[in-house]
């Protein structure tokens, strides 16, 4: 984490009577300047959302930018950060902990009910997406003397701005006044973010000498290969986590272990799926979702309490800091020197448009898909509904910065013209996408859907929507995860009257009722999760082996 | 934190058909091995724990030592760890959080009642320790071949062994049980820490050349104004977070932000500390009681909840992670090479025998002298007592290795067979300590205090002493941190009455009364704390300026 930017900070610091004869002192004034400008984001950012305009996303961008300004001042105009991009910090530290918690917070219910239409645009839409802009990218960019990439350097693009950034915008849907719209967005979200980076590690092990009709069949079969064992490997590592916490710390439980445990095999679970070359953030998603269905039910109500909010404060720190390290680098002068700054705007602005495109292309068509499958008319996708879903997912983020650094750089630096061209437009795109769509989104869900806005802000003078809605979830344990009350009972006999006919008509909720049946037969008894640990800590009898499904809660 | 050491783990892995054409894979190998095993760690600690001998710092050594055996048969007998040691690592990510959470966690009444008695341990018995240590090794190593080093050295050498490790006895002592004992032993510990590495320092600045009689007042000069700016620093930095909490997010509390804001400004304060090459330990120690006594109050109970739970988690984490490298590094080939084995060996010896004869010589006398100014006979330091004080700090850790690594290696390695004998024999005497003298304080204080054992094993039966703690701090709020529900009227008379007298007859009694009227008075109404924020979060009208002194409890 070498870098020789803080020219004036040392000799500020001489002045000061410090010595400056080592690395260790640059670590330090690195870490320390970061973490007062994450205090400072926090601080503004509470401060500023008294205005309901303005987020932490944004107060940390424009807080980025001020101090990327005040260094390239201080520096004499050469370099305008303090720490060098590293792809290692992001890969390794911040995102686990970012996605992770998309998985442990995600409202399980909602997800699995909407699950096909998550997918669909998940999956399905960012295949088009990513055609739509790669194609375009390879038709306009030589047109308009942006620069002649490679084949692979335009696939690349079109999987880089096909990650969408929903933290952003997630900040103004309300999971309790809008679930269908936050649920579909929130997923998305995550399958896309996930795909895009699969399909970019496709795109980059991919041969560009032996292309052929088979090519996009064989990164399709990559892409499924990678999706299905990095949700096996998630989904593995989830059950164990809540496999040894139940039968180990029964009874004798001791709350920081089991957070420990919690925390670490999540975590393990990333690397391993890094180890192998699989997709580390679908695996630790998948972890979350399955620690939040399992183990979390296993653990002390502190436990509880301590995981829900340790891992979104974690997470939320991350994305500040990914935020301010973006603000900051957009004046980074050596990039602009390198970079044609014209071609760099007329290649913003192609994107902007290819993205409108792209997104366009899938969200009204797998809409009109997904809603032929929904017989019931209160939870058909409505124009309006379609509209905010292709508005919410224009903004680009954390995600197509670090794909951007990965493909366009090395370790953070670009010598070529071409390269430095696209890293700008990328950080331009995410800087005005940001900033500009997310200031606007509020008043336009307020103009589209009037009624939404009034609750929202409503709620919003309290606390934010999505630490309210974690809020309930923990003071009504037994009405968490969106889960109902019924018992397994009732699933039970309707299964047996006629599982067929009822799977011809409705099938994701067939499918839903099975996978409770099955969860509650076979999956709890064994690792644990609500109604199948006892309340008191310490209990000897446990009884949750035979009849869970006479009465869940009494096991 | 390049290494070379895992060719069998890499050809194993091209096996797998995995390549290794980068660092980023080196990395990501280290870090899984290491979260394995902290994981691991904590699972045979705790299936351990109820043979009641062994506990995770135990299970943490011994595990890092196998791994150690099998690297090194995997590596050809070169080398026996996976991750390079690194002080930066320690210094600025593990260290932290351990003693912010020392401080975080430790019962303020407690610690104050004591406080002339932990000083007196913690500081003018370290400098006793160093003395005879020093002089000891100057003296004993040349006459035993052991090697002739500087005079610097020595004094390092009598810094690095003054540093006791009370984590691990910590483990068998009862908080509940044993009050005064914990608080003098904890205390001691986390005085005795900050002290030895505040003494490292300034025996590593001061110049060899120009010593004279005033070597030793200039020393303790430089420890007096390190140890005093130290603690207005963290003072400062934790009165400024309770003021921030306080002040911004009254009636719209944010549980993550409040979380982040404390855990961020806590570590902005050691940061800030280690720029101004202040000593970061103490900082944030004051920091962690400021912020237990007003921060922790201002927040939500969730809040609450979380950070007691996650601050203890982490530096559980970190206190693993150093005693599995400790274990890993004891089998490291290139020092054991390097050093001359029996030299090691006569120089362990020479230590052990210095580290019980340094600790003899202050724990003795100055109890002495603390019973001397304590007039109630229950509050006395019996002879019982100083025995197991003094048994309680001849264990050394994870701050002894750090500091020895400063000293005597450059970035982890050493050439020099001097230098490598004291490393081998530091690392040995860590290593002996912990495990054998880990194993025999639980049936030396059943010894001495039978009483005590049959209590502390009843305890451990549903979690460890330090965990069960906190709950009961969490369930009763308003007696939490050891403090009465007297209120201060009753103080605020005894004060007028006779002030003077009082100060003569029960000095620290005294002391801690007026704090408390001041603390009433004046800190309370700006800063937070208990029973001076409304319980009802939102409630519009708060009254916590005037008159706190009536009833505190209804401000």
């Amino acid at each position: 984490m070498e870098n020789n930017h803080t020219g004036l900070l040392y000799e500020f610091l001489i002045q000061l009577g410090v010595e400056n004869n080592n690395e260790h002192l640059q670590y330090v004034i690195e870490i320390s300047v970061f973490v007062t400008l994450i205090c400072a984001c926090i601080v503004l950012g509470h401060l500023l959302e008294e205005t309901r305009w303005i987020n932490e996303s944004i107060t940390a961008l424009i807080l980025g930018c001020c101090t990327g300004f005040v260094v390239l001042i201080t520096t004499g105009w050469t370099s305008s950060h303090i720490l060098e991009f590293n792809e290692e910090l992001f890969f390794i530290y911040l995102l686990p902990p970012i996605i992770f918690n998309a998985g442990f917070q995600v409202k399980k219910k909602q997800f699995f009910q909407n699950f096909a239409a998550i997918m669909l645009y998940g999956i399905v839409g960012v295949f088009i997406s990513f055609a739509i802009i790669s194609a375009g990218c390879a038709f306009m960019f030589p047109k308009l003397n942006i620069g002649n990439l490679e084949m692979r350097d335009y696939l690349a693009l079109g999987t880089i701005f096909s990650a969408t950034d929903s933290v952003c915008t997630l900040q103004v849907l309300n999971q309790n006044d809008t679930p269908l719209l936050y649920s579909l967005v929130f997923g998305e979200g995550v399958v896309n973010d996930a795909t895009s980076i699969v399909l970019f590690r496709a795109v980059q092990k991919f041969d560009i000498t032996s292309m052929s009709s088979m090519t996009a069949v064989h990164i399709l079969g990559d892409f499924l290969y990678l999706f299905f064992t990095s949700t096996v490997l998630g989904v593995s590592t989830g059950l164990l986590s809540a496999y040894i916490i139940k039968t180990l710390y029964f009874g004798r439980h001791s709350t920081d272990r089991e957070i420990a445990i919690m925390a670490l095999m999540a975590y393990l679970s990333y690397m391993i799926a890094e180890l192998f070359y699989l997709s580390g953030i679908l695996t630790v998603f998948f972890c979350g979702i399955v620690m939040s269905h399992y183990t979390w039910h296993n653990v002390t109500e502190r436990s509880r309490v301590t995981t829900r909010h340790a891992f979104a404060t974690m997470s939320f720190i991350a994305e500040t800091f990914i935020f301010l390290y973006v603000g900051m680098d957009t004046l980074d002068a050596n990039k602009w020197k390198t970079a044609d700054t014209s071609a760099s705007f007329c290649a913003f602005g192609v994107i902007m448009l290819l993205v409108f495109i792209g997104r366009a292309a899938f969200v009204f068509p797998l809409s009109a898909l997904s809603n032929y499958a929904r017989r019931t008319p209160g939870t058909k996708i409505n124009a309006r509904k379609q509209f905010i879903i292709w508005w919410a997912g224009l903004i680009r983020g954390a995600v197509s910065i670090a794909l951007a650094f990965n493909q366009f750089t090395i370790s953070g630096k670009t010598m070529n013209a071409e390269n430095a061209t696209v890293i700008s437009s990328t950080i331009m795109m995410v800087l005005f996408s940001t900033v500009v769509f997310g200031i606007m989104t509020k008043p336009l869900i307020a103009l589209i859907l009037p009624h939404n806005l009034s609750y929202a802000s409503e709620n919003s003078e309290t606390s934010s929507p999505k630490v309210e809605d974690l809020d309930t979830d923990i003071q009504n344990p037994f009405l968490a995860n969106g889960e109902h009350e019924d018992g397994s009972v009732v699933v039970y006999g309707l299964l047996r009257r006629s599982s067929l006919s009822m799977l011809l008509h409705a099938p994701t909720s067939t499918i839903h009722k099975l996978w409770r049946y099955f969860d509650n037969s076979y999956m709890r008894p064994v690792f644990g999760g609500r109604g199948f640990v006892p309340c008191v800590p310490g209990s000897p009898s446990r009884g949750d082996v035979d009849g869970p499904l006479e009465n869940p809660f009494i096991a």
